[in-house]
């Protein structure tokens, strides 16, 4: 019996430091993933909770290598989009449940904001249970933060219809790359207790210390000519410019796919 | 040898076998969940993939009775909100990184609505981490999807400054129940191969039999004196009318709190 407790032991153990070790992989092996274990995976993805158990989001699987192609300019042609065997694309999809409420008799009132927002909510559940489950496979993955930049490229090549809207993009392999673990902001950074303490400027400097004492954060800032770490975001990566730009055209595709 | 393979794939069969076991969990156990576990969860769910790297969330932890008590009319007083040991309210926060900028002479341009999507991305990634990693664990989760309807009252109850938003509440506590698990659309209703195959009036129908063959589900329709099931989502449950308001009221809050 004694071995029993310790496997079970074990095996808990092993399944949170799972989760805690994880890291993205960008870099993926030659080798296709099955329908079966996809499948499979995307059942578990479908056992996550979902708003009033209305399943309001859908996944666009994309294998072939000209779909790919077209996918990749709407990822600002990210590798992974090209080299990885599997893309899902998650979708907000306020259709389907629209379209047998129609069937049925019934008046659906989910072209909006509210139900936009928990399409959203029920999309990322799904994705996020995906991930967790593939990466227990020995799966990698890569979410696309670019899916909400360019959706209208996303709709078009993917034949997304009215109610349907992209929310977030998925690659997944098995990997060829065993990363370094990026660092984390500690837990009190992101943790409240009761209620959102605020942060003073004191505050600010301990939690961001670690993240802007290390050696690949300090290189960012010298090649990119600036004076500190935040100055490589707000200028390089994520501008205000290109930020209001695609607030403006996110509302405006919203609008367009019938939200 | 041979009860080490047999015990790493029946680990591995099982965890896979957890998440499509798993379902809701609404009663608890009057016995609390010690700090280290909780932060061991909340570390976990820090690892999920996060947009840049910046981890636009902030998670609030309710325990006390009266925050509790608070919060409870935002969620139209379902029970879970007091009976749980703990209430989390995972945030889209873009005030904390925003701030870390503007202190190290970088110009935030994150509030606006891509900045929104992105933090809701990142915390919903945050949140179902932590629930994953809570029901390995032997906990009980409950989404409430009630965040968004009354965002401002959990705004105040929980002192939420600008550019902070609340987007899901997870209640969790050990378990006092186990209920049946809940019925999902088939496979084939939610994945899409290549591009989105659009659903006939046969499709629907086919996709939505089993759902609507079951007997709770028959027995809502009666309870509700309504002739179909998709009525008493689109009359009773989810009506267009509370949904527009619901929207309105969405993105009014959205704009007080800085978006």
């Amino acid at each position: 019996m004694h071995s029993v407790f310790l496997s079970l032991y074990l095996q808990k153990k092993e399944r949170m430091e799972s989760l805690k070790q994880r890291r993205t992989i960008r870099k993926y092996q030659q080798k296709d993933i099955s329908s079966d274990l996809l499948n499979d995976l995307l059942e578990t993805a479908c056992r996550a909770s979902t708003v009033g158990n209305m399943q309001v989001y859908s996944v666009i699987v994309t294998r072939d290598a000209d779909r790919k192609a077209k996918l990749a300019p709407a990822h600002f042609n990210q590798p992974m989009v090209q080299t990885a065997p599997v893309v899902l694309t998650f979708c907000i999809d306020l259709r389907r449940f629209s379209k047998w409420c129609v069937q049925r008799k019934a008046e659906p009132g989910y072209n909006n904001f509210e139900w936009f927002v928990t399409g959203a909510v029920d999309a990322l559940l799904a994705a996020q249970t995906f991930c967790v489950a593939a990466e227990e496979k020995g799966l990698g993955i890569c979410y696309l933060g670019t899916t909400t930049y360019n959706p209208q490229m996303i709709i078009e090549a993917l034949e997304l219809p009215e109610l349907v809207f992209p929310i977030t993009t998925v690659t997944v392999g098995w990997p060829a790359e065993v990363p370094a673990q990026v660092d984390r902001l500690p837990l009190e950074a992101v943790v409240h207790e009761e209620i959102y303490h605020d942060y003073t400027s004191e505050d600010i400097d301990r939690l961001y210390a670690y993240k802007e004492s290390l050696p690949e954060n300090i290189r960012f800032i010298i090649e990119n000519n600036k004076e500190t770490l935040a100055q490589v975001f707000t200028d390089v990566r994520y501008t205000k410019k290109d930020s209001e730009a695609m607030s403006e055209n996110l509302w405006k595709v919203m609008k367009e796919q019938g939200f």
